[in-house]
């Protein structure tokens, strides 16, 4: 190995991005890399046991530590793991794309999104501003010979003097540093306050803890992360407190989807040796990822982030705060807790303040999730008077009915076709996936559009709705997901899987196959639609309702915010009312998070919302599985319920309802 | 190096103690010992961190992890450390009396000393008995599909049920087990709660937190620790909280002895580099030490143990919480807090339960500590209308004034006579130290008494004083504190210090030296015992009464419950009254510190005396200054204010106070 002299420099080139960087002999490349700019996933923060910062050393020497996330062939490569490698020369460094800490980036940012102001007359969706996590300035008289009480009694005796502070808990940790930080500017210090609102009935009143003190005046850094846990994606927004404003937002696929793509793989998981400590980090990471972007995006340190508003189903949940998740999946389906106790995040191992704490959104049930009651509160749901339906589709898909006086939910699972899962050609909603398609009924020829305008790589959830729609709508399939055999176009043909129509060609495709929808596809689609209607009908009729009889239908979720109502309600996934009644209210999880950060009369509602609803479990319910059964039609065995797709239909695909 | 087989078994002889036995090839020497019940201090756990399981390898073959705790020297002479090491062939071991784990055993276990019975009528020192960590045994009606709330919910309403538990706050960490815990014993559980006592003014009301959920009924396994740390010794109680009992008693030399003596020694040493840390982890380590000496004694594994209640000095608490004790020596003498909150044990690194708390004592000022409030409550003074006077003797005295309606402190810093420092032949109280000696006024030939009767090797505090009261009453020395020049005895010399009285001759001592008292050490002694005095007449004047007031005189701590207290007053230590008015109480600070984990009223009480009581500063009081130029004579200057030691006095001692 050639190795220059003391204080000899040398230059790092790394590409993509074509940027240099010189280094002293020796110098760490993880620590070049951040110099430079280049964005290295170090999830573990650089201790070489993630193994995510792999980089390719395409010309020069190194010394490198090899640990057992590198394989012999890739060491082989020059793969080294960036953290453990020094530079013994000039090199010239390949970053792949799966070590770019943007790869995962699936929003990229956005401007301010919300933004309320500190006027005390300015509320927060109809709420005050008033976050559960506050900073204030204090100005202490210093002490002396006669009055040399300590230093906590004088800080307590200043803080009984606040509004609302007379009773205020002490968190041993916000203490430790008290001396110093008290004499450091003179007496006057910025306290931390975190309020976790009353739980009626079960704790007396809001109940206010001492989490930080901070010399001198810091009021205005006060960041705070809303985070929406999903199964597949993890949403953050990072939240300005003392100007109530989002300063930035962020989102990665869930690391735990290499466990299972479902709730349900993920809980048979943990059963294994370590599985639930594995689930657990995988996630835990995916939020330490976020955390890195939104602050190399905002300029607030991640130690400046001193409080999560978290929201999330129950089982994402539990395995993110480490709670067996066995029982979710048993009958009677119970969940370990619906209301969690605020815990530190740093005791997840979530890299933020030390102080911080986590609060999360109640859940209802082992399915209706805390990411449903922050939609739902969020939504207002809980506020009006017009009977209202939620429905948030997805593989787990989740429906709550009723209004401010009452309410009750459900959880059908879907399955994984809403989401592009077990589609022969199926994809998730990124760049390229055929989101929209028209079938011309002259000439029975798709005319399709992609994601980004992009070549086509696959279907996405929407996407799939829209092409089942126009199958059934030009007479192209059968009510029962069936090609009718006798039709007469190129796109429709034989193959080993049965009976498929092409959406494109090999040569129009990013993967030079033809793109195709099978019969088993539509068949899997039908499925999930008729699991999440049926879901619908059972919980509507168990509260003495009909369909007709709901004013207001709130479709909530990423998939939902896609779907086009006219198209949902063609193949029988939503029910045939007038287009006006539904809304859109995208992500009500990550709403809901962000506002319980902005207010803590939010966290009180959402309480008081989770403890009102009542679930109805379907899977054992026999209602749900005749109701299941008849909704196994294109749109419905009883297409009469369906009176505005009944008109739509060409007269041969109106007639019957043959079992397929 | 000779490497047998596999499954080989090697024989391990360990010395002293005469132990054998076998272990597999490899096997470690640290499980070695532990397997043959011979005692290691491993304080660190067997991770080589502490460098304290040393052991030397006398014959045979090991294989062994060298670390920075095992010098160059000490590894030539064939010293290693026992977690370190592996052994590839029959060894004969000896362990060094400072690696045996019980070589600072100062108390050895005593029987019960106290035992209160769960009697409800029964009480603790006229208080209920009522642990605020208590166990309750609890069925539950299992869930079904049509009541499946969560587990943490049903577990809460059947909490609600119980007497006083309306409200319950919930701790994170005992819920992350919970669903398997509910089912493991068919919905059969034992619930831990931790209450902290409610602070009038601040808190509403008693705070009961879940602490701990355990499957089946455990309620006879609960168990505490009462733990005094002391500046020198730290001394803990192994507590049965079901029975009301004390199980076992164990103490040792507080480690942060090697970072100073004194308190302001060891607050200097907090401002080195890493400082803080190492002083922290000397005392946890002691305690620690502690822990596992008990656990061996009593068959209670350290992770049984679930609370802990503590009393100490300001100074020793801050720095067993980690809390910067900078200030506390600083004008104004201000402490961090008096009243700290609890926190979790294995937060500091104490290894008992992890859902364990360590609750404190409060404190009262920088030198008036928990300590001292637990010894004020014990005994009783603050539900007394006698007035009392409270005096903790020893380098850094306390002394308290008041009764039922008021109390008043003081400290003063007496140095280190009375524990030895700074004496000649000066030890503490342990085997072989004079701790009484009466000189024949005939021959003033010395008769002394040792501590368990074994050749002197020197001279502890209460020896001290009655050393100086002798050769005071025997006119060998001036009341001024001289020797008397025209003395005619073989046991008075001048030699290189100054004159000095020979308590024991090198052929009777363990030293092989003579034993001495010089004049030197006389001074010190006066300059002690002066700055007791001078803070008790202070105080007692302050609050506007004289000494002959004082109705009760309770004399606390390790060393007063040795001092004879008709010799104390000869030398003007104590004020001169009848002896019937004085009372000893041993270590109040331990005592309180019991009380407290066995009577929730116990820390209310002492948080309600800590607030009482006003504490005097001294360090710059005038009157205090004179007080104690006025107490360097013995038995003083104002003989009249000691009218039974004027009496004793031989004629030429009473006339003059003349200065030396």
């Amino acid at each position: 190995m050639a190795k220059g002299s003391i204080g000899t420099k040398y230059k790092i080139h790394f590409e993509p991005g074509n940027i240099d960087v010189d280094v002293e002999q020796g110098g760490n490349l993880l620590d070049a890399a951040l110099l430079a700019g280049v964005k290295l996933n170090a999830s573990c923060g650089g201790t070489g046991s993630c193994g995510n910062c792999k980089i390719i050393i395409e010309k020069g020497t190194v010394e490198s530590t090899r640990t057992d996330k590198v394989t012999e062939a890739e060491y082989q490569q020059g793969i080294r793991q960036a953290c453990q490698t020094r530079a013994l020369s000039d090199l010239r460094v390949i970053v792949p794309v799966e070590s770019q800490l943007s790869k995962h980036s699936i929003i990229h940012k956005r401007k301010q999104t919300t933004t309320v102001s500190r006027d005390s007359a300015v509320n927060v969706a109809g709420r005050q501003f008033h976050p559960p996590f506050q900073k204030r300035y204090l100005e202490l008289v210093p002490p002396t010979l006669q009055d040399n009480t300590s230093d906590l009694s004088r800080l307590k005796k200043r803080l009984r003097q606040e509004p609302g502070l007379k009773q205020i808990f002490i968190d041993f940790e916000s203490i430790k540093g008290l001396p110093q930080i008290l004499r450091q500017q003179d007496w006057k210090v910025t306290v931390t306050t975190l309020e976790l609102p009353d739980d009626p009935g079960i704790t007396p009143a809001s109940q206010i803890q001492l989490v930080q003190t901070e010399p001198g005046d810091t009021r205005e850094r006060n960041f705070a992360l809303a985070i929406d846990v999903g199964t597949t994606t993890v949403k953050a927004q990072l939240l300005d407190l003392y100007r109530g404003k989002v300063i930035s937002e962020y989102a990665e696929y869930n690391g735990q989807a290499i466990f299972g793509a479902d709730v349900i793989t993920r809980i048979a998981y943990c059963t294994k040796p370590g599985g639930s400590k594995r689930i657990q980090s995988a996630v835990v990471n995916t939020i330490n990822n976020i955390i890195q972007c939104l602050s190399i995006d905002s300029k607030v340190k991640p130690v400046e982030i001193g409080y999560i508003s978290l929201a999330g189903n129950t089982v994402m949940v539990q395995l993110l705060m480490g709670i067996e998740p066995k029982y979710i999946r048993l009958s009677p389906y119970v969940p370990a807790a619906s209301s969690l106790p605020t815990v530190k995040a740093a005791s997840l191992g979530i890299r933020v303040a030390d102080h911080a704490f986590i609060s999360t959104l109640p859940a209802v049930a082992s399915y209706i999730g805390g990411d449903i009651t922050a939609g739902v509160v969020a939504a207002g749901m809980d506020k009006t008077e017009r009977l209202t339906l939620y429905m948030d589709i997805g593989t787990n898909g989740q429906i709550v009915i009723g209004n401010s006086d009452w309410m009750a939910s459900a959880a059908c699972s879907a399955g994984p076709a809403f989401e592009g899962g077990e589609i022969k050609h199926g994809m998730i909603a990124v760049e390229g996936a055929i989101e929209k398609c028209t079938i011309n009924p002259a000439n029975l020829e798709p005319e399709i559009n992609t994601i980004n305008n992009q070549k086509p790589r696959g279907i996405c959830g929407s996407g799939l709705i829209n092409i089942v729609a126009g199958l059934l709508e030009t007479g192209i399939i059968e009510r029962n997901g069936h090609f009718h055999t006798d039709i007469e176009s190129r796109r429709v043909r034989h193959s080993i899987d049965g009976y498929e129509y092409v959406l494109a060609y090999a040569g129009e495709t990013q993967t030079g196959k033809d793109i195709v929808i099978t019969e088993i596809d539509i068949a899997n689609l039908i499925r999930a639609k008729a699991a999440m209607y049926a879901g619908l009908m059972t919980l509507v009729k168990s509260v003495g309702f009909k369909t007709g009889d709901i004013q207001d239908i709130l479709i909530a979720g990423a998939f939902g915010s896609f779907i086009d109502i006219k198209q949902a309600i063609t193949i029988g996934l939503l029910p045939d009312l007038p287009t006006s009644r539904f809304r859109f209210i995208g992500n009500g999880s990550l709403t809901g998070a962000r506002l319980a950060a902005f207010s803590i009369d939010f966290m009180m509602q959402a309480k008081k919302a989770a403890r009102m609803m009542t679930n109805l479990e379907l899977s054992e319910n026999g209602d749900f599985m005749n109701n299941y059964m008849a909704a196994l039609f294109l749109p419905h065995t009883h297409i009469e319920d369906f009176p505005s797709v009944k008109a739509r239909l060409p007269e041969g695909n109106t007639r019957s309802a043959r079992r397929y």
